[in-house]
C-alpha cells in the first residue's frame, strides 16, 4: 500500500501556476513545492508536468534542478520522473559511478514486471542513444557481467504456470554450482535471469526443502565477490522485495552520514507502492518506526519531502 | 522490393468463404487457395484470417493444417501467420531439434528491429508460456549460449549515431580475440550482441581498412566450430543482409534433396520485403534466376506457392 496522500480533486494547472510562483522571486519556496508535489499521485505528476511544459515551455525538472540543490533537488526530480525515466536515470547514474552501482540495477532487474523493464530500457535507449544492456555491458565484466546483463535483458513469461520437476532439478543445479563443485555459476546464472519469479520461488522454496538451509544463507558462507553480493541481492530482491526494501533503507539511515540516495530511491520508487509494508517490517526489525528513523537522520527541505512521501502533513 | 503480386482490392470475407470451399467437398482445392492467398498482402492476410475466424470460429492455420500436408503445408501456414508469430514459430521448432538450428535464430536476432525483435519475443512468451531466451539458453551452453542468448535478449539502439573512436578500438578487440589472443570470446560477444547495426559496420568497416582483410575472411581460417560458424552468421547477417539470405536460398536449393525449410524460411519471410533484390544477388553469383531454380528442385503446389511469392500467377 501506498503512503502518500493525495487529493481527489486537483487543478493541473494550479498547482503548475503555484509551483511556478514558488520558484520566482526572491529566495525559493520550499515548503509551497513540497505541500504540492509531496501530495501528487503519478498521474496527477504527470498532469502537472504537461501543463507546466505547455504555460512556461520548459520542463518542470528543469525548473525545480536550477531552484532546489542537493539531496532535496535530487529526491523531488526523481519523483517527478515517470516510473520508466527515473529507472533509466537511475541506471546511468549507478554506471557512471568509478565501481559501478550493482544492486541499482539488480533491484530494476529484479523487481519490475517484464513489461515495466522493457518501459524503462526504451526510456534509457531514447534518452542515452545508447541501451541499457550496451552501457551496463562495457562498464562491467566476468561473472558480474554476465549476471546483470542477462538480468537486464530479460523478457520474463509472468504467467503463474510452475513446473516443479525442473524446480527441482534446478534446485539441484545451484547447489551445486553455488557450494562450489562447478567451475563456474554459468547455470545459476541462466536459471536466475531466465525463469519467472513465480519459478524462481519455486527453485528457492525445493532448496529449503532439500538442504534444510536458505540459498541466501548458504551464499552468506561464500568468500565475498562484487558478483556473490549481486547474485545474493538478486536472490533476496525475488524472494521477499518489501523486506529487501526495508534492509536497503536500514542500511542507508544507519550508515555513517546517511546514504541519501539510497534512501531516496527507494523512498521515490515505493512511496505509491509497498511502503507502508516496507514501513511495518521496518519497526519489527528496528524497534523504530521508518518515520521516526527518518526524522531522526535528515533535515531541512529533504526531510520535510521525504515525510511527505510518507503521509505526513496536508493534501 | 517486394516480389508478391497482390490486388488493390478485394474482400476478406469473399476470400475466407472460397478457402472454405476449396477446403470442403471430395478433395482439397490447392490451386484456389494459392490463387488466393499466395497473392495477398500481409495486411490483407490479416483480415482474411480475422474474417476466417468469425465466419467459421477456426483459426485459419488449424484450417489448412488439416486439409494441406508436407513442405506445402508447411509454407502456406507460415505464410498466413503475423510476422512475430512467424519468428516465435520457426525460433520454436529450430530449438525442438535435437541440434538447435542456430543459424533460425541467428537470422531473426540479426536481421529484425529492435522493436520487430522484442514483438517476436512477445509472441513467443504468448504461444509458449516460456520466454525464447529462456528456451534457448536451456538447449545450448557455452559460447554458443552466450552469443545466442545475448543476440536475441537486445534492444538495441537503433538511431544513426556513430562513435568512430569506439569503433576503431572495439574494431582491435575483435581482432585480437578473433586471431586468439584472448582466452575466451567474453568481448566479441559483448559487442556483437549490444553495438547498433550502424555502429557494427562502422566496427567492420575499420577492422578491414586496419588489417587488409574482411573480419568474415579471418573468421574462417578458424577451425570451425559450432560457435565460430554462428558468429560468422551473425555478422554476414549485419553486413549484408540480402548476400546473406541470397546464400541461404544457394545452399539450400544445392543441397541434396532440397533443404525445404530454409528455402521456404527465406522465401515467406522476404517476399513482401527484398526478395526482388535477393533474387538479383541470387542470378548474379549462380548464372541461374531464381525463379528457374526454385521451378526446378521443387514440385507440385509447393513449386507453385513459391512461384506465386516470387510474382508469378495472376492477382
Amino acid at each position: 500500500m501506498a503512503t502518500i496522500v493525495s487529493p481527489p480533486h486537483f487543478s493541473p494547472v494550479e498547482d503548475a501556476e503555484n509551483i511556478k510562483k514558488a520558484c520566482q522571486g526572491w529566495g525559493t519556496d520550499e515548503k509551497g513545492i513540497i505541500s504540492i508535489l509531496g501530495h501528487r499521485n503519478l498521474f496527477q505528476r504527470k498532469l502537472i508536468r504537461q501543463a507546466y511544459h505547455e504555460i512556461y515551455h520548459e520542463d518542470l525538472t528543469h525548473q525545480l534542478k536550477s531552484e532546489l540543490s542537493g539531496d532535496f533537488e535530487r529526491a523531488i526530480c526523481l519523483w517527478v520522473l515517470d516510473p520508466p525515466e527515473r529507472d533509466a536515470h537511475l541506471a546511468n547514474v549507478a554506471l557512471q559511478k568509478t565501481v559501478p552501482d550493482y544492486k541499482v540495477l539488480v533491484e530494476i532487474a529484479c523487481m519490475r514486471s517484464p513489461e515495466d523493464l522493457l518501459a524503462s530500457r526504451r526510456a534509457y535507449r531514447s534518452l542515452y542513444k545508447r541501451s541499457l544492456e550496451e552501457d551496463l555491458a562495457s562498464r562491467t565484466n566476468g561473472d558480474i557481467r554476465r549476471l546483470l546483463v542477462a538480468m537486464v535483458s530479460a523478457y520474463k513469461y509472468d504467467g503463474e504456470e510452475i513446473d516443479e520437476t525442473l524446480a527441482q532439478s534446478e534446485a539441484e543445479i545451484l547447489h551445486d554450482e553455488i557450494l562450489g563443485k562447478a567451475i563456474d555459476h554459468e547455470e545459476t546464472i541462466r536459471v536466475l535471469s531466465t525463469r519467472s519469479s513465480v519459478q524462481l520461488s519455486a527453485i528457492f522454496n525445493r532448496y529449503k526443502d532439500l538442504y534444510g538451509r536458505s540459498i541466501t544463507k548458504d551464499l552468506l558462507n561464500h568468500p565475498t565477490s562484487e558478483y556473490l553480493s549481486a547474485l545474493r541481492a538478486a536472490i533476496r530482491c525475488i524472494k521477499n522485495p518489501n523486506r529487501y526494501y526495508a534492509k536497503v533503507l536500514r542500511n542507508a539511515i544507519n550508515s555513517v552520514g546517511t546514504d541519501e540516495d539510497a534512501l531516496s530511491r527507494v523512498m521515490v520508487t515505493k512511496a505509491e507502492k509497498d511502503l507502508k509494508q516496507i514501513a511495518e517490517l521496518y519497526l519489527k526489525r528496528n524497534d523504530v518506526s521508518l518515520d521516526q528513523a527518518v526524522a531522526k537522520e535528515t533535515s531541512g527541505d529533504y526531510k520535510a519531502f521525504l515525510l511527505a512521501l510518507l503521509g505526513h502533513g496536508e493534501a
